[in-house]
């Protein structure tokens, strides 16, 4: 098998299949990292899946979503390969990089920085639809047929990944995602003005789900967007109203933003509609 | 309503309920403790729900059940209240209940101690039998049928608190539980030794559920223990083969004991069985 190696750091049995987590030595992070992939047993050694990825929200590893979001039960019934990288590089030690919860380690909003210090490490768009995209096809044998999703910060990771890539990414869902960043003061102030700079305002929007949607022409995309109507960041940084409009004028995007009263930001939320966005990327991965 | 008050610390939509966290008072603790409470939404203001009491293992507080088990998807849907205390008494700061993570702090074993220092706040069979149950009674509105399980360290109390309380507690079931603690090294030179003392080594019986079943004469009970055979713990701490031959011994105790092969102590193993464990309490709870 050709391609770079990974490491297995732990399998775990978990329902019919293993939760492992491997890592590597990273090209476009300049870094070692962890990612987690959950494996469905096979019933014959020929048997292979799909790829289902899903991208973390600020402040996570690779672990909060596979002890938290119980997304493994219905893996294993839909026998879905699903894939969790880490949501930044790790090391560097940048200055700055650890100062902010929203912002550096933890918080790599899943593009490439054009901006010093960032730009040698801070390479998330790329890893994910590069890098990490080839490497499970070197080392896991899969049918090919890609899906990804996320939360949050790694709903918007998801969104502009799969929409950008609609060739790679057949199925995309998003939990609570940041949808508008552009729009934001995170966007503004912190994430994309450090990241990508105010010099390179006009790059911006190819980061900006909202803005990519606007002028998606690809193939016709249906999206699952699941939001709690009492999640703290709702008006303020995830903006899913700005998507759903943007989506509601182009007859390309279908997007199913479903509002949910009283559910919160958190896992208790995700692991509340896990059973549906794992339905919905099966519908596609396994046609 | 009468009774001790609970203060609410947090509640989190979940599936149809809500997961809550309280604090209180302990009396037979001396200290405030938390317990985690998950509350199914009600059809109208009367409808009551059985209880179901979660008693967690080693080294867990009130969190890590209520954030990686996944048991919210069917209490919702069995429609339980279902109930989560801590694993010992917090904040006594008694010399010595740091040093291990096998006893003091985290490590409460679900017995009431004997032995200086711990005899004054140690007393954690009291606390779930007695005082929790009652503060329940007292404040969330119920049809007054409890039910009790847990995982390891809390699998071994709710065997104990189960089959010596049949009246109060009418189903039962554990995950890895520890079974005969007084044949182990872990129950001889740790827990029972420092907790209970070798001179009251008479007593040790009643805190060992493979004993209490072997002299049980209560109604006839049906138990569901699940065990990992890749399980770390299995042959020096949790020993569920002596459960299982005390139980056959003893025409009054059913224990259908699964072993699954290539599971091992962890949440991943919980979660992937919780729905055949809050299935088994509901047949009976909801008769």
């Amino acid at each position: 098998m050709a391609g770079a190696s990974v490491e297995l750091v732990s399998s775990v049995k978990c329902f019919n299949g293993f939760q492992k987590v491997y890592k590597h030595v990273s090209k476009e992070l300049n870094c070692s990292m962890n990612f987690s992939l959950y494996e469905p047993v096979k019933a014959n050694p020929e048997e292979k899946f799909p790829v289902l990825f899903y991208l973390s929200g600020l402040t996570c590893t690779e672990q909060n979503f596979i002890q938290k979001s119980g997304f493994q039960r219905f893996a294993s019934e839909k026998k879905l390969i699903v894939v969790g990288p880490d949501t930044s590089p790790r090391g560097c030690n940048l200055p700055g990089d650890s100062e902010r919860w929203d912002f550096g380690v933890s918080a790599g909003c899943y593009l490439d920085a054009l901006m010093e210090p960032w730009s040698k490490n801070y390479r998330m768009y790329s890893y994910v639809t590069k890098e990490l995209t080839q490497l499970i096809k070197d080392n896991f044998p899969n049918t090919g047929k890609f899906g990804i999703f996320g939360h949050s910060m790694g709903g918007h990771g998801a969104m502009v990944i799969g929409l950008r890539n609609p060739d790679l990414f057949l199925s995309l869902s998003a939990f609570a995602p940041i949808c508008n960043p552009t729009q934001t003061e995170w966007g503004k102030d912190v994430a994309f003005k450090n990241y990508l700079g105010e010099e390179n305002r006009a790059k911006w929007n190819i980061y900006d789900s909202t803005e990519v949607i606007k002028s998606y022409d690809g193939p016709e995309r249906n999206i699952l967007v699941d939001q709690g109507d009492d999640d703290e960041f709702l008006n303020t940084i995830l903006l899913p109203q700005n998507l759903k409009a943007a989506a509601d004028s182009n007859p390309k995007v279908k997007v199913n933003l479903r509002m949910h009263p009283g559910f919160n930001h958190s896992y208790f939320f995700i692991s509340t509609f896990m059973a549906d966005h794992i339905e919905h990327h099966a519908k596609i991965l396994n046609a």
